[in-house]
């Protein structure tokens, strides 16, 4: 959840519509809402999940651990008593061998289902293959490695660069894109709604204050009393929780349960919560056993100061997104004073983690590409949603996540008419993204749509999706989207003083009536004293519904009852406190804050699974190593096409530059390779680095085109190679079209030698 | 010269070859180093250029107001004596008129020539008429402008994010493009040989003490004693001085001499000269006239720290290169070691400036685009350099600098073969570099290829130009291409103990000599106790040359006299002191320091200058306003073309809608406009956001193409519309071509009303 900004949850679900001031929810609600930021949900639902057979394989383990505890006494009291048969005895001690081995299946089946047996290993395994592969290749180097590098910083090397050139500009083109459906992926257009920004990264104090990164963007921390060592609380409770219950099989059930339940709500808990659960638990520094401090607010962002006095704060971006809500009234205005309207930033963002962990997934800085969709709160509608309501993928609504059940196939027009996706808009961009992620190349069947949790949830989000991809992490965020009503407008706003808003000019005036709440100040401060304010505060955010409702009560009975989530208790307003009247007006139009819905694409998280999901291994020819393998489809792998002539020979090298020149012609990016080692090493050599197609140069007249996965090769006369090699990469033909169309190559070039 | 680095002068124009240990410059020698970065060259040569006809002017002005003065002097004289006729006193009178005329006229001919006339207020209007539409059309936003916004902070809005796209995607093709006079411009291969990498911007302190940023990459800053206000020291001194010889025509030729003389030699005053000036002047702060405080260097890098300890400083950083000079070894290793081959990067660098002026071209965040080219420094031909040989622009060798002379069209052949650019592939570069900007839309006769001069220039650079464009802030560096020889690879093999070097195989074993110089530790602490350190650098740091004539010395005379610049004096070495000799010695490879060849692209003020050359005015059809237009060439213009239906009209419309398919299947970016206003208040937007061909919709079955900047029409079948508009824009065919071939449009659209 790299890239999900803190929610501060509000304590309306839905702001009123008809009041006269903006209703931006007053720094007090904000400060009192708890939980302001969930990082870390997968745990929970994760374990969740499993609970059901781990359980049922703990309490199996205990109960034949139990019988073999019974037996050995059995054999114990018969050795003792002296009086059993030598016979009785061995049948005893074979009857114990029996349980043991039986207890013992048992704890194996358990240390499977909690992950810490061959599974886990298995998954570590790979990744380290194709973390080593990434960085031999350079796709990946550790930022600044021959200073012994910085945690958390990598640097895309060649390949990598032009991976994640090639996602980008398909992310353009999937986003940008008219028509999607029926134009090839090289013809696209920019949409005339979609305005792309680019802001700086440096980001005065005020931005991030309005936004609420300054008060709430941290991690709890702890440190290490004596060396200073910073952990971050939660994984090292985490870890505890974890390793007792993956480690120690014989952990009664009641005790299970509970590390169970910290689990579950390591996201909720506050700092004085963690901080008793780590002195409970007895949990030291990892590294040095020391003792831990109290858990304490580390805020993320790297903090640094805008001109010379040292007096201006400034912080790197956490994200793109505030970038583009400043900008919306000259967005708004550059777009014709029309709705709805996308803007969209690909950028740098930054954030100064604790003590990065999870490699590549979670790092310091990163690229984002964010979009926010400025929508008419009341009409939520999208016109092309047609295009993608067919679209069937894996969805985990809350339902199903509560109910602990796994992610279901679901057709997106479903979700959306039987509301379990919010609106037709926040549909409309998990269709997108779906689409986006697939034609990349991830694995269909890792790739879920999860919604999130109530309590995940801001109060004023109206809905939130992440697209989540299993890899050997676990199933990761990658792509967050989220319909996040009014309100970081709303804070921006407040904040500047400029009204952030759009307009829908009524073609005759309408008459409206107006909700009109007028707090008396005095009777409030006699009244409530220290917490007039909070009280006035709540009284003013009231729904329609709620001042009618309370407008009746004043009206019959004086007085009412009156929650103010502020205080934490109720309290007793009378009629003269607050003045509740409908008036009649004229309106010329309507002035409304837009709400915003937000894709959020964290690009290296979403490449990083890319790269675990198309990896594999097949063996050599002679079966005596691996050779490692990326399926990149055409339109991300970093070349496309490599050209090898046969044998070292002038014939050969002057054909491979013919071919290279057409290929340039036809703007296909390629190498060719002309050291002298045996051909079955340069397709090995290829095939690492995913380059799909390989000309190999074994006639003057004619070559050979072989596809990477299948190996399977097609001879194809010199002239046509690049033509065939455009329509294999440009998506136009498949190798199915081109294998039935050309004769096979079965020749003597020794494939993955 | 924002992306210039500081420069710091080696004590050594070139380093020995053959000297067993690495000689990267000490610590120490690099500090004594004066002058250690230059960033504001501009000034004190536009001074020199200026100066003869200025000095003329100013002397010409003098001997007026002398004559004058004289005069007036005979009017009193005549009128106090009382013996003068009244026609002698109205003759002198008159002729002081007139002589007063001609002084007023030798004045405003030298307000014209010191910039404060006519021109320089012509120049400023132009500017202001730039930024105000590029402002309102979105192409820059001031960044978080709801918020009075941040100086030297600016976002690109929707139109500006295009052409930076576009110019970067071209910025790729040109550099990395194969044969380049032989493809069309869609039609490029990444070449083999330049590597992209992308790094991050936050770096640790280490690697900027390698590099000497931490050290020297400062400013001399005063501060406003009471307000605490900074500004840039040298800039008060350049803003004092300028003023005096702007406005005060009566200086004195000796003041206005010493003022240009000062200007001429500001970026080589030291904090104490500048202070010196500063007092001596009677200087104050600007907008309080409080006294300032002395100069004192502030570093221009925004600081962080990474991690939560804080302690472990980071900077974000202030050029791209550092991250592809540490990745040398594996890029060096991903290339099959063999050298020349580049490295490229393009991303955000960050310069913390003390007070942003200059509007867009001195931001405190900004793009840039690097590539380190490596060699062999024993070979610095480039194969390619004849492709760029004949080509002729402007340059500004340090020479015609130097005599005061202006730049001069020369051929880039003549320019290496002569020696005046030092090496072919610095040559191929600048040839390169030349393509890049007036391909883009630079205008040729505003760019000029200045050669650093030798004060500017640190010691062991081999050779730097910087591409100036002449905007309306004068003659500004746009790129730097520069020869670095070892320098950076040196201090981050030393910083690093990482060896940074390249290997030449021998075919067969070398026999070589090889210089040996062990200087006696014992003999130099005796004979220099505390400035041993230094004596022993300096002498491990000689010459293969210096070191044979020492020897000669010593053999001959037993002791010699060495000049220790770090010490600032000669020292006497003695026989025992050191010993040097020339050893035998088989070799199977040679083992360099590779040279750095960095063109160095700041790409906001690159745009920059493109927008004010692209822009000007002309007049609407009824000459009531005057309409803006920017005559971008397709390649740099954010969209390609505008569909206009004539008339609100559902056939129109329809019409539109098929032309504005066929074009996105093209691949044309384009926008439709339905708008009902006026086709020529239309046709003003779409000049004004500089989109090079419009489309008018007044048939359904042919309609007009209109050239934006010769406002000329053709008709064209609505059929072939997309096809003739993709020939223009992409260049297959001219606006000439298609007027030949299609019939020309004299209608009754009316265009610019």
């Amino acid at each position: 959840m790299v890239f999900m900004r803190f929610r501060p949850r509000l304590i309306f679900s839905s702001l009123p519509r008809y009041i006269s001031k903006p209703r931006t929810p007053p720094a007090a609600t904000l400060a009192a809402a708890a939980a302001a930021r969930r990082r870390h949900h997968t745990t929970a639902v994760a374990t969740s999940m499993a609970a059901t057979s781990e359980d049922a394989l703990r309490r199996a383990l205990a109960e034949r651990q139990a019988a073999v505890d019974a037996q050995a006494e059995v054999v114990r009291a018969l050795k003792a008593g002296g009086g059993a048969s030598k016979a009785d005895v061995d049948a005893a001690v074979e009857a114990l061998k029996a349980l043991k081995v039986e207890a013992g299946a048992a704890a194996r089946r358990l240390q499977q289902a909690v992950g810490a047996g061959a599974g886990a290993a298995a998954r570590e395994e790979l990744r380290q293959t194709v973390v080593n592969t990434l960085e031999r290749k350079l796709f990946y180097i550790p930022s600044f490695k021959i200073y012994r590098g910085v945690a958390g910083l990598y640097d895309y090397g060649p390949p990598g660069c032009r991976v994640k050139a090639n996602v980008l500009s398909f992310w353009r083109q999937l986003l940008y894109i008219k028509d999607y459906g029926m134009c090839g992926l090289q013809h696209f257009v920019l949409e005339e709604n979609m305005l792309e920004v680019d802001c700086p990264c440096v980001t005065p104090e005020i931005v991030l204050k309005a936004s609420g990164h300054v008060e709430k963007f941290t991690d709890l921390m702890v440190k290490d009393e004596k060396t200073g060592t910073c952990y971050r609380a939660d994984h090292l409770l985490k870890d505890f929780c974890k390793e007792k219950l993956e480690k120690d099989l014989t952990l009664p059930q009641e005790k299970a349960d509970e590390f169970k339940r910290v689990l579950a709500i390591l996201d909720d808990l506050s700092a004085e919560q963690l901080g008793a659960k780590i002195k409970e638990y007895g949990i030291v520094a990892p590294d040095t056993k020391n003792p831990l401090s109290d858990p304490y607010p580390f805020n993320l962002m790297f903090q640094t100061s805008i001109g010379p006095t040292g007096l201006s704060v400034g912080y790197m971006r956490p994200e793109t997104a505030q970038g583009i809500f400043v900008n919306f009234k000259d967005l708004y205005y550059h777009n014709g004073q029309k709705l709805p309207f996308a803007a969209a930033q690909i950028g740098q963002a930054f954030r100064n983690e604790i003590s990065p962990r999870q490699g590549l997934l979670r790092v310091r800085e990163f690229t984002l590409a964010e979009i926010e969709h400025f929508v008419d709160p009341e009409d939520k509608s999208h016109p092309k949603f047609v295009d993608v309501a067919d679209l069937e993928f894996l969805m985990f609504p809350r339902e199903l996540q509560l109910s602990g059940e796994s992610a279901k196939l679901m057709k997106l027009g479903d979700a959306v008419s039987k509301g379990t996706v919010n609106n037709e808009t926040l549909g409309y961009f998990i269709g997108r993204v779906y689409l986006f992620l697939a034609r990349l190349g991830i694995d269909k069947g890792r790739l879920r749509f999860r919604q999130h949790l109530p309590n995940e949830m801001a109060h004023y989000a109206a809905d939130c999706w992440d697209a989540e991809i299993e890899c050997s992490y676990g199933w990761i965020e990658c792509v967050g989207i989220a319909d996040r009503s009014a309100y970081d407008l709303r804070a921006h706003s407040e904040k500047s003083g400029v009204p952030l808003v759009a307009h829908e000019k009524f073609s005759k005036p309408r008459e409206v009536e107006k909700l009109v709440i007028v707090p008396s100040k005095k009777d409030l401060g006699l009244a409530f004293k220290g917490s007039q304010k909070m009280v006035l505060e709540a009284l003013e955010a009231m729904s329609e519904k709620e001042a009618l409702e309370m407008k009746a009560a004043l009206e019959t009975k004086g007085e009412t009852s009156f929650k103010v989530c502020t205080l934490g208790e109720d309290v007793v307003i009378t009629k003269k406190m607050v003045s509740i009247s409908m008036e009649k007006k004229l309106e010329h139009q309507r002035v409304f804050t837009p709400s915003v819905i937000e894709p959020s694409f964290g690009i290296g998280r979403i490449i990083y699974c890319l790269f675990e999901h198309s990896f594999y291994t097949r063996p050599s020819k002679s079966e005596e190593e691996q050779l490692n393998v990326f399926r990149f489809p055409p339109l991300v792998a970093p070349i496309k096409c490599t050209v090898f002539p046969l044998v070292k020979n002038q014939e050969f090298d002057d054909a491979a530059k013919v071919i290279a020149k057409a290929l340039t012609t036809a703007g296909i990016s390629h190498i060719i390779d002309t050291t002298a080692i045996s051909i079955g090493r340069r397709y090995a050599r290829t095939d690492e680095i995913g380059v799909p197609f390989a000309v190999t140069v074994d006639s003057t007249t004619n070559v050979t085109i072989r596809e990477r996965d299948s190996k399977e090769q097609i001879r194809v006369d010199i002239t046509e190679v690049a033509s065939v090699v455009k329509q294999l990469t440009e998506g136009q033909s498949t190798w199915a079209d081109v294998s039935a169309k050309y004769p096979a190559h079965v020749g003597p070039q020794g494939d993955q030698e």
